[in-house]
């Protein structure tokens, strides 16, 4: 499971592998010496997340998506087959699945470890107080099961996604999933009753017709006002509570830390209670 | 589109059709001169519901299911051709779809009208304040989408759905639809976390595994405690609030009036302002 | 259902339509004097195969996508409302669903009309002997249901679409529905067994992971050699019996003419038995 | 993972489990002294299958379903713990998902894993070619995926699936998944191409509807006449080019050899070459 041996477990003739971010690309600015100042930040605030909280007791860990998540596999691997060996990988949707199984990590299903030591995720945008919006890549829905099934959920993530208010940097508005029977009827009341009139239906670029999520469900991205968004929690019950919507790309109270790499090579820290420290690479 | 002319409909090749109820079996009791005392009285109940909430300006109806609904189709049937030439019928699910197309009405998609002027539904048991369990059948998803879409919603029944708190003679628990890959997680929730230790997921009988829905979804019975069910609105909240839960068996508000076929052939009435009613044929 | 009266009808509230393309711009080129010659040329096609083969006599009609298909549905509406009113429309996807709805149309289902008069569609690459590439778009499934439940099947598109050999200028390769379970086996199998050694699963771009068909499958991209496409009927059986293969984008045997718009602003029209027949407008 | 520690396994807070068949339930007769004659042969014929089948040298394993499999699984148990410690076991469905998990075996995923060392299934019948009929649980696809993909297929049956001409004692028809939306049109061409006249969409008991797969399709049920199933790959090819039809439970050409435990105590095994043994316990 040395990451010399990778692409002997690449090898295995599953046709999305090459389709598809190999590994070597996916790490290969982490091993670059010129990697840019972003990316260095970005490893820099996955191995400080992977350093701090995938502990070696730790079993069963959720891996989610996002282009920092590439080096907290990265430095899992770091931690040596010893430890990795009775280590099981969840992930939350495809591109996790391939970065497991193209480190040669052992896939398991939630099905079958329901509950989880550790996830690490990325995020669209967090707050100050932690809450996420998710669900740029239709995944939320198993994003959260992951986060909320996790004793310890960690954001890793780019300064871009480091807010104070939700909505200031990820604008296209909050990602709903809903059942497609539905669709019509929430797009109704999210405009009408809830204040988000320029809400729509996410339409496919790689098909005809509405994205299809991995759950067979439809997405509504539906942007609400700043006030509203000042609220995460309340508007996150009130989306929820309208009939067929399968789940809302907002995670509130369920992060404990953010570690978000900045444009100047140094990681920004947030956590649950509020603190916020700045963390620079051999500090 | 009179009774007569039903069979020229219903010979159009569509394979389902002699697969299933025909529509002369469905409502054959009903023209016989002896049927029984409960089809007669679920017979009234369907007429009264229509002639009181069937309006000549109504255009767009929602047609649920249910052992009563096929008096609902034939009383709305002998309303006449004239009146019913112009209105659209929306289904809630597969057996009101073969209603409906048997009837020869012409078929509608709530897409394509979201707005309903009534909709006429079964339900699996209704209390004093006419909230209801439904989702015997994993339906519902849509049939409360076509309860709420409606200006009007208005159950039909038979006696024993009449209760005056809900689980008392739907006994198998509240019907709760979730995205498969949520079920195990919401399995948890609700028995540790919602008091409902016997939620189990519905397994099919005519295929191995878990029922799958007309959504995609996974069906979840859980029976909760009768102090629980005593709040229905308060739990519905609970359990929708849940990651992965698409929609909950539980209506709450949105019945109008509900007729129930007593077991001597007479009729109850009970509507939204707790007024009840006992309604006899011919009287 | 004239086409001012068009935006009354779309006027009702349906989430989807003004997230997409309204009817106005859809057909706004074919109202304009300035509109170019290859628009001009689509219309052309668009109307000469409306005038041709939608008789006063045909009441199921399919409607399918594709650029030149808006034309298709305006020809129909200039037919006039007295011939459309008892007419329905079944649409092979979403694109088409809204056209229909927008145009005021009654829409169908293949469900409950399983015998079409006339089908029209798009495709994205044709041959000699009217062989078609379809399934870009990924609604090959229902595309092909709706072409061969036709007694006429129709193909109408710019003249980029007519080939003389399958994949000269549509070289993404043959678009397979397939299970998601079977995804991997049918990918090995395209490559190993049928000389497809590019096949790749397609990739959605407005989410994570791979597109998801409306019927929840995935799509392949199969290339093949020219060898193979000059003999797309063996080639269709040969990938349909792969297991988990659900549809393929080779329609073999089901087209009865074809009308290409070209650049000239002319049309060139090809028949079932190999007939070619060049056609100029007034003429 | 020795039988004793199996219910350390179970407690993993997995709510299916309990709400299923337990382990201990599953095989329960195997380890009882009175177990009647019919699962002595069960076991006699699914320990004869392992006992040959599956070698020390196999890692990737494929575990169907049906009421011998269990004993497949208790034989491969017996196996010990070094040799299954490597082991990744790939489930057909739900209930051999959980016969793997409950037996604290290592489950993997066919995307993973895609070729497989030896698959152990049951089967609805089989003839004297070992071509087979399968999908009474509406499995079939996932089964044929995992049957196709192993080097060594076996199926492990009691006497009563044990048949010359296919069709002889499993007279519901052949199961064929279809994709909902062109099951009407199949529906109709097997009714009136391919001579099922008898051919009906499998409706489903603990839901309203059709039978949802796990694949989100529909199953059809098709009788065909002994003249067509006695030449089951010539049947298999014609309904599989059903435009839709995603899988047939006809399998031909790849069970290498079936077990089938007798009334008597004893199996009867027959193989690919033609051959047939009769093997009695202890002998």
């Amino acid at each position: 499971m040395q990451q010399s041996s990778l692409h002997t477990f690449v090898d295995n003739g599953i046709g999305y592998v090459d389709s598809c971010t190999s590994w070597s690309r996916a790490v290969s600015n982490a091993s670059a010496s010129s990697i840019d100042a972003v990316d260095a930040a970005k490893r820099l605030a996955a191995y400080t997340a992977v350093d701090r909280h995938v502990q070696p007791g730790d079993k069963i860990i959720g891996i989610g998506s996002g282009s920092t998540v590439p080096y907290v596999v990265e430095r899992i691997l770091q931690q040596g087959d010893e430890r990795n060996r009775d280590r099981v990988f969840l992930p939350t949707g495809f591109q996790s699945q391939q970065l497991i199984t193209l480190a040669g990590l052992r896939l398991g299903d939630i099905t079958q470890y329901p509950e989880i030591d550790v996830t690490i995720d990325g995020a669209d945008e967090a707050d100050t107080d932690l809450n996420c919006i998710k669900g740029g890549g239709a995944c939320q829905l198993r994003e959260k099961v992951l986060a909320e099934a996790a004793r310890t959920f960690i954001v890793v993530a780019d300064y871009r996604k480091n807010s104070t208010v939700l909505g200031t940097n990820y604008t296209s508005g909050v990602p709903i999933e809903v059942s497609p029977f539905a669709s019509t009827s929430v797009l109704r009341s999210l405009r009408t009753k809830l204040d988000s009139p320029n809400a729509t239906l996410r339409m496919a670029r790689a098909k005809a017709g509405p994205v299809v999520t991995d759950n067979s469900n439809f997405i509504i991205d539906a942007p609400f006002t700043e006030v509203a968004l000042r609220k995460p929690r309340e508007l996150l019950a009130s989306i929820k509570l309208l009939t067929g919507v399968v789940e809302v790309g907002l995670f509130c109270g369920v992060v404990k830390a953010a570690y978000f790499g900045n444009q100047d090579g140094s990681v920004t820290a947030k956590f649950e209670n509020g603190e916020v420290v700045h963390i620079e690479e051999g500090k």
